[in-house]
């Protein structure tokens, strides 16, 4: 079978599943999920052994521990995926929700309401719990999965959807669709995009992972692809700022877990400020291991002091200022004024999050209008993107795209919507 | 100047103006498009002029009658779209608008407000006041637009974009971007796929036009777009339907006006009634001079009649499922119950707008929710899916796609998204 036609079956088995999966009610899904991640407690020896085998490939391929790691799962990790499952069975259904609701004068009444997607492809990359954690939102959302995780990661992946469609038909019989949740079966590059060239069958895309990644799916996809890329996050220390709060909120912003999207990688200090706050924030970011790369002004400002560690103090070039580096490593720039922050941040930045630290409304105000990303703060940190913290549950993703869904994504960011039309006759004169 | 150089220059003076758009406050949006309005009417001999080059270039052409009446502006057309235009202005804005608001435990308020898109492509075909139109709609949203009109109409297009611009600079001076409203200035066919390769400049397209030109533009877009396929629109007539209520929205359906995409183009029949519903529907469409395509059932009940017009029934073949006439031909098939209409509809519609007639509650919560387009109505006109009807005011046309916007456009439909965060130094545990 061509690569286009082993897609095409799995594509085709989605888009049935994905009719019987609208027509599933909450209790149904709800009932389905609790059985899934007992089902994943209960198959933890299984699913431990087919992780073993990944891993062996994982260390002879040699990647990194730090990989390894990442591919294993264990008794916690399976629990925690278990945790997962059954907090989205808690979370309320958003299928069905009413967004808009009018009767016309004609009396026609229009609703518009949320509904599945339909079928939803998710590529990411090595962690094998983002299979249950992607699975289960669509399903609870009424979407068919086709995932396609790391090709190191494929026995743990198959093994946890398997588990978990398995305990779907047990708990649903004939009214769980088969097709539901499907891992693409071959580890062949070509088969993504074969998948998503299939726009008859699939509508939408998420793929998940570093910004190659993203990029390689986003050129080669025909489907809609929402993109979820890197987080080149800011934080811009106004004249009117606390200081103390600006020293708090760039910490938290940088150091809390930079290893994260959220995380900052660029402080932007206004020059009138910068000569007392900027040797304060260095001495505490130092302090956490924090390397900075400093504009010509910022550098001045920090090389004439005594107590700096030159090997933590370089001058920025070009690239970095668009750069993640998910690590100890901030960019420090002096500017002049809200504009100029903004300015920046348009250009450089990557539309996720950024935050102003002032007293100041005015400026405040320009900064949450002008900044173009998916969230903007006022006197808080960058690292509140996230759907636990917005107050939505789980989340798939942190979209950094203007079309569909933007910043984090959850149930309700997993649905489309459509009108009805609730008429007694009506016809258009 | 490369094609791509010629597209980054327009795209990027887009950008920068959207920033500029998206300072402008309601009213100084709407005074802009209060003299834009009159400035049209104002300029309307001129107009007229331009539009003379491209009706001598048409015949020159060789197109056909219906498409320079098609391309023609005369004074009714140009109030026309002043009309439009101040139309557009009476509309609430959409920008800003608080779409979702909480508050966490922390303290920190979270507001999720509608903002412009950025960048917004507008590709189309002959009629050159789609230009007012789009123009308008994308400048209240705040969005800056490149429009790309018909080759036949570039004089048109391009006069009226820069009277309008000239109205906006003379309104609100230099608050008014000058690369707000920009037409491609090139007839060259390479210039969509360079202007659509610009993904860091340009956030949506929308085609708008014939099924090929909009599959085209979507097959070479790098940008997110925004499809408005064919409207293959079906009116299903259940067995518990109140025949003569069924007979008025399938006669409204087909022949009110039979060109647009709402119309309908499927008749399904419910086998249970098919004996008595289609002699007599067939009567009324037949005295409209509506040509029916029938399935072998239908065709067997028709063509039994004296009084058929022989020339006027023929037997559906395959492909007629699946076509939008525009035209006075109507496919009519019988179908076994409500589900097999709703196999048939999103086997061979087009997801734009459906209808069952029924007295039965079950049936038609089940095509409700089954039938997977845009619009579904339950004992009305498919007509009905429209900006103006659904009381949007204004669209910019009516979406078949899942993600972004679903069926009818307006103003709301032209805006994404961002989150803002308040808080009073919030970082994160």
């Amino acid at each position: 079978m061509s690569m286009v036609d082993q897609m095409t079956k799995l594509a085709c088995g989605a888009k049935a599943a994905s009719r019987g999966l609208s027509q599933l009610s909450s209790e149904e899904k709800n009932r389905a999920l609790f059985a899934m991640a007992d089902a994943l407690v209960n198959r933890a020896p299984q699913l431990k052994e087919a992780n073993a085998k990944d891993m062996a490939t994982g260390a002879q391929m040699g990647l990194s521990s730090a990989m390894l790691d990442r591919l294993k799962l264990d008794d916690k990790r399976i629990a925690a995926m278990a945790k997962g499952l059954r907090e989205v069975a808690a979370l309320p259904d958003p299928v069905g929700r009413v967004l808009d609701e009018r009767t016309r004068p004609n009396g026609l009444r229009l609703r518009k309401i949320a509904t599945p997607i339909g079928v939803v492809v998710i590529i990411y990359e090595s962690r094998p719990n983002v299979t249950a954690d992607a699975a289960s939102l669509c399903f609870k959302t009424g979407n068919a999965t086709i995932l396609r995780g790391g090709k190191e990661a494929l026995h743990s992946n198959t093994d946890i959807a398997e588990t978990m469609v398995a305990a779907g038909r047990a708990a649903l019989g004939e009214r769980f669709p088969a097709h539901a949740i499907q891992v693409v079966n071959t580890t062949d590059r070509e088969a993504i995009p074969a998948l998503l060239s299939l726009t008859q069958y699939v509508d939408l895309c998420m793929p998940r992972g570093g910004e190659g990644l993203i990029r390689a799916v986003a050129e080669c996809s025909k489907v809609p692809v929402i993109k979820h890329y890197k987080g080149v996050c800011h934080v811009f220390v106004d004249r009117a700022a606390d200081l103390a709060m600006a020293e708090q909120i760039v910490m938290n912003a940088k150091v809390q877990r930079p290893a994260v999207c959220n995380a900052a990688e660029t402080l932007l200090v206004d020059a009138a400020v910068a000569t007392q706050f900027l040797p304060a924030i260095a001495a505490k970011l130092w302090n956490k291991g924090v390397e900075l790369r400093a504009d010509p002004a910022t550098f001045t400002v920090l090389n004439a002091k005594l107590e700096t560690p030159k090997s933590k103090l370089k001058a920025a070039v070009e690239s970095d200022w668009s750069t993640e580096y998910n690590d100890y490593i901030l960019n420090v720039r002096t500017v002049d004024g809200v504009a100029a922050a903004i300015a920046h941040i348009n250009h450089y930045g990557s539309a996720h999050s950024d935050a102003i630290v002032t007293a100041d409304e005015t400026a405040a105000t320009r900064f949450l209008a002008e900044v173009e990303s998916a969230a903007v703060y006022w006197n808080a940190s960058t690292r509140f993107t996230d759907g636990g913290e917005f107050g939505m549950g789980a989340e798939i993703g942190i979209s950094t795209d203007k079309i569909g869904a933007r910043g984090p994504m959850g149930l309700d960011e997993l649905c489309t919507y459509k009108w009805l039309g609730y008429g007694t006759g009506q016809v258009r004169g």
